[in-house]
């Protein structure tokens, strides 16, 4: 299949931008295409334990290969600083220097601490994020978001350090389970919600493709993702206003997460969140019910929760109020005008919701 | 006496800049005008042990301030990563959020550290610097660089994160011991040597009252500092060139510091740089031999070591060699065309210069 391209101008620095190059099969050509883009650098790999297993590690610098650090066990439990410090100091074991880069080959999570590594090692080198999960390839490859847990929040330390690219195999992700994968194109509709009717449509009318892994309508999901992202980044890196509205669903979405004790795949959390975001933009006047019915039946094809039965109203909306995007501790909301469209005020994107609304809502969502 | 005040754009970023406040007496206003410059941030205090022991912690806060940490044992063996995340930790535990802001007073370290820590909580939250020795208020606290040493190196890792105030209180520096006083003089001499002829007389002709830690003369060496390194880190903030200037005298200077395992001060090594920068620079055939007699005699008046005895020739060019400024192996050095203007070959301001020069240099600085 051909590859395309998708490039993003790095924010305040008009003079740089980053190519995300999307495609099947790219893998492996990676390390050489690096090379070219990056000429004398040294290449140093930071994956996980289930990128080698599946071989994809191998598929792309072959067997045997030394400037590697697989984090193991996988997944959220080793985002934090130690594991970031590991990296790092094995570099500065092996001699690594400022002429260095790293290759981030994994999901959300090697991506967010390999980003972190390469922002704090000698100042900062170049990171190339290649992405293997759905969320990944939709959302946190592109972007610059870096960043650990601590023991009491997500993401509490990082920065922002923008990749210098971003490969896209979009064959990668048929090795993923089942639930994770269909998890991670929640991230995909919230993207058409937030910007793109016409993308809506397009996932509402090929969801089996899409669920069957058919590489055509992947490398499309990836465009439109790449594409919707990339301009919101572009015009507002540091996440001063027009950002936020990739917040779509995340305002309850993150609140029913940490209450699930993260036992809620992060998209799991964010398809509860969307059907919540899209109530409430019902309540407060913006939408119709279609709008809601629509959200409620694409996340319902993928197997998404769409209710939060079990949980207090109470704590999740305390949980809101303590999130870190809530300011003066009232949570902020991102509402829709319509399918593709966010509501602003006074052109601001994340707004304040009547208590009684969010109330109501969460109600609705089978909240006790 | 009347405060005056340098603005620094910050690079990169047009519509951003910051003051550095010059004055003495300043320290116990500094919540103050920082509360008045960021309204609404909880500040958090990183000082060290020193300066708690001088009273300037609580000339600053009041006594039973609570959001502060402590850096004990204070100095270069605190400046790893593991104090970072001790700072960061507490924050998180203290509750503290984005809209936080840490206060960094203290010296080199207190600073490099402080601003580390800024750069990555949270995805990054102002630092406002408060530099209490010559050295941090001549360098250090103006310029963005920050980080931490590994096992392997010095500065290993970090960011370029800049501070969003620096307040030089001249006063402050009066409780430093004698030779770390004089040693972050040095600094002032290599400022005035790469860009400011009349700087470098005033520093001949006031020598005695700076020495006596005269309030006038260390007002006007700031705003020298400031303004020269200020303008320097304005044009290329990312020392892909004009920045190196900066480095003139450390090319010999780190590789001494580093062989004499840390015992010479920042500000010896560089002195005795300093002099082999100019011996170079006169050897190739750029300046007379009365600017290195120039640089030795007003070196030697700090009571600053000029030369290298005992260290071996072959261990220094090994050292400097290995260097992370080495570009390919080849060290690289900043020479002068005259006191006040740095050598540029088609533009580069980090030159190579032959090994037998460099040889012969090291000899005349007495390496065996």
């Amino acid at each position: 299949m051909a590859h395309s391209s998708v490039t993003i101008r790095v924010p305040g620095e008009p003079e740089r931008g980053y190519e995300i190059r999307i495609g099947s099969g790219l893998l492996g050509s990676v390390p050489s295409d690096v090379a070219e883009m990056l000429p004398g650098m040294r290449q140093f790999v930071v994956t996980d334990v289930n990128l080698v297993n599946h071989g994809h590690l191998a598929a792309m610098v072959g067997e045997g290969t030394e400037d590697v650090y697989v984090i193991d066990p996988p997944g959220e439990n080793s985002k934090m600083l130690s594991t970031v410090e590991n990296i790092i100091s094995e570099m500065e074991q092996k001699r690594f220097g400022r002429d260095s880069v790293i290759l981030a080959l994994g999901g959300g999570v090697v991506g967010d601490i390999a980003g972190f590594a390469a922002a704090i090692f000698k100042r900062g080198i170049p990171c190339v994020q290649i992405p293997a999960t759905t969320v990944a390839q939709a959302d946190s490859a592109v972007g610059g978001k870096t960043g650990v847990d601590s023991e009491l929040s997500k993401n509490a330390y990082g920065t922002f350090h923008h990749p210098a690219a971003v490969f896209i195999d979009c064959s990668l992700v048929k090795t993923m389970d089942d639930v994770s994968y269909r998890a991670g194109l929640v991230e995909s509709v919230k993207h058409a919600m937030i910007a793109d009717p016409e993308y809506f449509r397009y996932i509402e009318s090929n969801i089996d493709m899409i669920l069957e892994r058919d590489e055509a309508a992947l490398h499309h999901l990836a465009e439109k993702n790449c594409g919707i992202k990339g301009r919101v980044v572009e015009e507002d890196p540091n996440e001063k206003n027009l950002r936020r509205i990739l917040n779509f669903g995340h305002t309850i979405g993150h609140a029913v997460e940490s209450l699930s004790g993260f036992d809620l795949l992060h998209g799991e959390a964010v398809s509860i969140g969307i059907v919540g975001a899209c109530r409430i933009s019902q309540e407060m006047g913006l939408v119709s019910a279609e709008v809601t019915e629509c959200a409620v039946e694409i996340l319902q094809r993928l197997d998404m929760p769409v209710t939060i039965t079990g949980l207090k109203k109470a704590s999740v909306m305390e949980t809101m109020k303590r999130d870190k995007k809530s300011i003066g501790g009232v949570p902020k909301f991102v509402v829709l005008d319509d399918i593709g469209t966010v509501h602003g005020v006074d052109g601001q994107y994340a707004v304040d919701v009547p208590a009684e609304i969010v109330e109501k809502v969460l109600s609705a969502l089978d909240a006790k």
